[in-house]
């Protein structure tokens, strides 16, 4: 505590506008910021001094329990904002609200969904899971066999390559952090790898790519390399502890950790081992990214290194001047994060935030920093690094680079601003 | 790979009765089995080369997105068993489903429940925490005040104190594996450490417990030691991402990391720092553990370390021999699993497990070892280990070794017996 003092004009300062070293929240720091300061984390101190009530306890039992439990009505405002793509048969999709969730896990009832033509339901007695192409013995799988392999569980997350695609439009959109950027959620998934069915099917050495296939009416289809297959690829039964829901592919959907969501196909179906890609029809009219000369770049799977600071952020403002934690979520589809800086000074500074353990590969971080907003306007932001050292850009360079046809993979620096009055609105900062 | 032989008589075994090492599933061991072995994995490999059909796929679109997702209706037979204690207000429990699970997490809907006076509603606007007693400042909270705080994130599990409690009776109940052992799950906790309120209201030396108490109709209220308040306690207001579950304390609860369940008492409304243990009714009358003598101990909170194997068990019959993943969690209120074994003859001989990546400190960790069950009976069951060297003992020994008078902190190993015809039944052995 030795750098910490009492006096709160010399809080240690991590960076420009009052941004904090954290350590002042967890090593005891409040109480040092003594009496004389009493008031910077609690708004109403006096309150119970002054014979504020409590209030009275219930007087009568509350509900019983039950079965399969739901969340508190006084919530209902927290859910997932969907939009139907006019004139097709169920294409659409629905946000996570990111800025109203803490941690790294993502309740299942609030992870997004991007599906192409609805919710196929499905009864597991029914459905089949067929390995076939260049391989030694096609094989068909019922639930119940899958559920008879080994399996592994990881928590990652998911991200559609089409998140956040809105940091393309000339002015910055006015929506919430998860209306922005909540095609993005984070689950344990448990799953049998499938290394190890198709080890068991004998992939024929000319057999590089396979053709995954979904049971819904639309037929989702993409060509996966064989090596992702082999690698970490999962075909996943189980996610958050419980089976998979229907919007996530129940009763089996296959998981490519790190990879554009839309290749985790969902109600798998078919997997086949080709010597090339297959060109589906969604990895060509879509899933590509647009060069500035009109051609496009295809499979391009991973999603690169993003961060977004969730509060404050629109929505949640700021009350009054003080003290406040910053609180984010970072993540890279090529491994784990390595660092987040966070910067309340529009970029001219930037401070190291604390990063939430555990730092798993492929998953969301929860990032954590401290500010002593001084009631003056204040731009925010968080710059995600990863392992492999690739870093967030802001979003000037990252248009400059990658060109403004594209309508995937956006993972540009967000800013939020911070007006007098506490409201935050989305900039390009 | 050198170390497994093709001739499936040779594959590595690491104890008696076909417990096998994992490693013959995870490093293409599966392929190694060769094509005379076939059929080990795959129940009815055939199927395909038979020409099986596949189902046709749906030609109309599914369901659409939705604000927030529910789960299969073919899953509606997994579910909470519930107990309501007669004669009570609302006393009773709800039995979380291991047996259906995998992985760490528990989903919110399946989190167990034990209530002293069921489940209040309540207005989260209204609600207010109060710190007082031997303090500087006594404070009063709202829910929005405690959002301002800086909040850490951890894995964690709770297990009710009389959880297996079922295990002290003469004879072996036959029961599913949650209804046997399930008052214990497991989430992602966010929350306000409750060291930075302590500090901020400022304890008083002579300060050595608290007096925590619940907003239900019993106002339900333990002793906490400061030591352990001041340690690892969150007071917690989110679970899974998203905000408590009004089952498990919406909109607050106090949250003690690997103290029996009881002790973190849900829709937290006040803490009294004072000198001395209050003797409450729930922590003399209830939760205390009874000598052969007659006499209690009281504050015994920790939860010791324990484990039980999921798959197969009770309900989870083996369908034919051949090669099967033995699935299980073990826990320890002391800190992280060191080392889990298993026994698939009775306890003669044991082979290590692998362990689920993350292992957490006073979380949940999976287990999995692979088996080869010959199709005799056999009695399998496992045991855990944890950091500080606690191992689990075997029934015998720990009811010689506590008595049979205890209601609370059973945790002896589980044993399982597999009949030839694959059923699988709770033993005492």
């Amino acid at each position: 505590m030795s750098n910490i003092k009492s006096n709160d004009e010399s809080l240690e300062t991590v960076a420009g506008n009052g941004l904090l070293h954290r350590r002042m929240f967890l090593t005891q720091g409040a109480a040092m910021l003594g009496a004389g300061s009493l008031g910077l984390l609690v708004p109403n101190p006096a309150a119970a001094q002054s014979g504020t009530k409590l209030p009275l306890l219930p007087k009568t039992p509350g509900a019983p329990m039950s079965a399969y439990g739901d969340r508190s009505h006084y919530e209902n405002d927290v859910h997932r904002s969907t939009l139907s793509y006019p004139g097709t048969t169920g294409s659409g999709g629905s946000w996570t609200p990111l800025e109203s969730l803490e941690g790294m896990i993502t309740p299942n009832g609030l992870h997004f969904e991007r599906h192409h033509s609805g919710i196929p339901d499905i009864n597991p007695d029914d459905h089949r899971l067929l390995i076939h192409g260049l391989v030694d013995r096609p094989l068909v799988f019922s639930i119940d066999d899958l559920s008879r392999y080994p399996m592994v569980s990881r928590i990652q997350m998911i991200e559609c390559s089409g998140n956040s695609r809105i940091g393309w439009a000339p002015e910055p959109a006015q929506r919430t952090c998860g209306g922005l950027h909540g095609l993005l959620s984070c689950s344990e998934w448990t799953g049998v790898p499938l290394s190890i069915l198709l080890d068991e099917a004998g992939v024929d050495p000319r057999g590089k790519w396979l053709l995954v296939e979904g049971a819904d009416s639309a037929a989702m289809s993409r060509s996966v390399p064989l090596e992702k297959a082999m690698d970490d690829a999962l075909i996943a039964l189980y996610q958050n502890g419980e089976r998979l829901r229907p919007a996530q592919g129940y009763p089996v959907r296959l998981f490519l950790p790190g990879y554009e969501g839309n290749i985790s196909v969902k109600w798998l179906r078919r997997l086949k081992v080709t010597t090339a890609p297959t060109f589906t029809r969604n990895e060509t009219a879509e899933y590509s990214d647009t060069l500035p000369d009109g051609s496009s770049l295809l499979f391009t799977f991973p999603m690169e290194v993003k961060s977004v600071i969730t509060a404050p952020s629109p929505g949640r403002s700021l009350k009054d001047k003080g003290l406040y934690e910053i609180s984010g979520m970072a993540w890279s589809g090529a491994g784990k994060i390595s660092q987040v800086d966070v910067s309340v000074d529009g970029g001219k500074s930037w401070g190291r935030a604390a990063l939430s353990e555990p730092v798993l590969s492929k998953s969301i971080t929860r990032f954590r920093a401290a500010w002593r907003w001084d009631g003056g306007p204040a731009i925010i932001m968080s710059r995600a690094v990863d392992e492999t050292g690739d870093v967030q850009l802001d979003r000037t360079r990252f248009v400059a680079e990658r060109g403004s046809k594209r309508n995937y993979h956006y993972n540009a620096i967000q800013s939020w601003k911070i007006a007098e009055n506490g409201e935050v609105t989305n900039v390009y900062a």
